[in-house]
């Protein structure tokens, strides 16, 4: 086995498939690429057995094979190595050779028929939305997502088709995110629950690019992401179990305001910093006339700052974890958002006219 | 006490002060900044008893006086203020209104009398060097420097004094560092040991111009780093029985090669990928003809790379603990460098003709 690459295509192609390189097992092979160039090109391939991702790399095959190599320390060669053509030649099927200019390593690689290949999917149901799009869905949802929790349910993101309809959902104990995105045909009705961490590491393989379409496969127990050169599966989390959003979500309010984003941004991140870590003290908003007024006291200090608004409804005074506001401002692109408040007791909604994203959020109640 | 200040006037005083702010204490007003604007002008000042800073920072004095405010606390808080004036107003004598457009912070403040004073120095010896020659001093022997080293009079720099000549010397069990600076005047003779971490420190304050100057005043117990509006002041460690590195010195030389030290740099640092953390492997240096040979051999697999040199002397094979070579070359701005060695168990002298910098490694011996 002989091939030779670009440099940079090697970096593009290795960077891609670490997403899915195990970092926490006892298993070597889990920590390797599998390198195969048997079909007339090459293909690297990745699986951590949850994750698994195959792209293909631009590259000169001398010689047809295909062997699994350690992802880290093939990696980091690479990345040190000049900026010029790689040598990777296998000899022995135990060892490789990666030579670039005056450079050479000599390192051992692993048989290929010990890598685990990654499930063959049945393509039925399917939609189809750009990279733009899902990079947006998944920034603006995961957030809420703690990979460690220990309800399985809780670590996924329902992606669920209704005809036309995309609607994502993630939540935790105190909030819900939800995007709901119209789609370009109708696909029939489907709904699975994808682990957030599978999201988390495709959103950062996605160039991000309007034009670039990803297609997305559902099956019982995966679900496969097609995009560029790359294709990316992920196993389920079982849905069944599911909480009905739909129950939790109402369009009523007593209390409407208006408000810059980056003001409320800045505002909330100075009385963040009177909280000492595990400290939890709120932050108040309270509304009055035609002004928000935030407030904090903590055993480090006090911090208050009034912000203009434009408000509908009547006077009220709310108090919130001031992290959960924070986080749902970091991922919106708008300039103004509006909140919605019924009681102090009650979820407040950040949400647009259109109900393209909606967020819920859990005040502290005194 | 009123004062007015900019936020940007304010984010610099703090940042200066801060390197002599204490982590690691239980009193706690070891961990604030003292605000002196009794006498015409307003001081920030800080005092761990290992290091001292004082600067002055540009405001409006509206009421004179003079508090202690924790450090952290200050500067958090004054970093995400929005850009424009800051009022900082003291009440009670307890407690101080940070106030900048719409947000007002109330935090707690200490008396200025719990506050402890730089020591006061007595102004006698004396060299002056220019910003930009201290900073580079420090980068280029700092590094063998381990702060945390039980032998104590390793964690210092000696500054030795003769005449019109400054020697800087820093070593560990492993390397030395040394750098000879021609002073301007002659000052006399005096040697001391500053703490290596007083060094970084100041290192990270200095603006490394070549038109400002420092004052470095020497006294039995502190020297004094006088720059601009700033005055730094460092305990010294017990230097009377520092290591005579003269006799460690030798000009006598069997090979001597020059490199190309970037070439030499990325060899090294593709070499080294091939070694575990803890795993102490050495790197082989082959000299033969016109070319240097770098090799190693680890258990994750082998490496080598030949470079063209220009040779003088006898052909040699030495071999080194790559991290020894690769801090030293990384502190050196010059293009080419030259090594000089005696035989393979014998210490490598890496210096330029003038001797301005003269670093000896000890090889590893097999």
């Amino acid at each position: 086995m002989k091939l030779i690459f670009q440099k940079s295509d090697l970096i593009s192609g290795i960077n891609i498939v670490m997403k899915a390189v195990s970092s926490k097992t006892t298993m070597s092979i889990l920590e390797c690429i599998l390198i195969d160039a048997t079909e007339g090109k090459i293909q690297f391939v990745a699986n951590d057995m949850e994750l698994g991702i195959e792209t293909g790399v631009k590259g000169e095959i001398i010689e047809a094979g295909s062997i699994a190599i350690d992802a880290k320390i093939f990696s980091e060669i690479v990345r040190k190595l000049p900026d010029s053509d790689v040598v990777f030649e296998v000899y022995d099927e135990t060892k490789a050779n990666i030579t670039c200019e005056n450079a050479k390593f000599n390192i051992l690689v692993k048989s290929a028929d010990d890598f685990s290949n990654l499930p063959t999917i049945v393509k039925k149901d399917k939609i189809t939305i750009s990279e733009y799009s899902l990079r947006e869905i998944i920034k603006q949802t995961a957030f809420t997502i703690n990979e460690a929790n220990k309800n399985k349910v809780l670590t996924g993101e329902l992606f669920e088709v209704k005809g036309d309809q995309l609607k994502v959902v993630a939540l935790d104990e105190f909030r819900i995110a939800i995007r709901n995105i119209q789609l370009k045909e109708e696909y029939g009705n489907f709904k699975v629950l994808v682990p957030g961490k599978s999201l988390n590491e495709i959103s950062k393989i996605l160039t991000g690019d309007m034009e670039d379409e990803v297609n997305i496969y559902f099956t019982g127990n995966h679900i496969l992401f097609e995009f560029g050169d790359t294709k990316v599966v992920s196993r389920l989390i079982e849905s069944s179990n599911y909480f009905d959003t739909d129950k939790m979500i109402s369009s009523d309010y007593k209390t409407k305001i208006d408000i810059n984003k980056k003001e409320l941004t800045e505002c909330i991140d100075r009385a963040t910093l009177l909280i000492k870590e595990g400290d939890r003290k709120p932050v108040f908003f309270t509304m009055k006339d035609t002004e928000l007024e935030l407030s904090i006291n903590t055993f480090i200090g006090s911090m208050n700052e009034v912000i203009p608004v434009s408000k509908e409804g009547s006077d009220m005074m709310i108090s919130f974890n001031p992290k959960f506001i924070i986080d749902i401002l970091r991922v919106l692109e708008n300039e103004q958002v509006s909140l919605y408040f019924t009681n102090p007791k009650a979820p407040c909604f950040i949400r647009d006219e259109e109900n393209s994203y909606i967020y819920v959020v859990l005040p502290v109640v005194q």
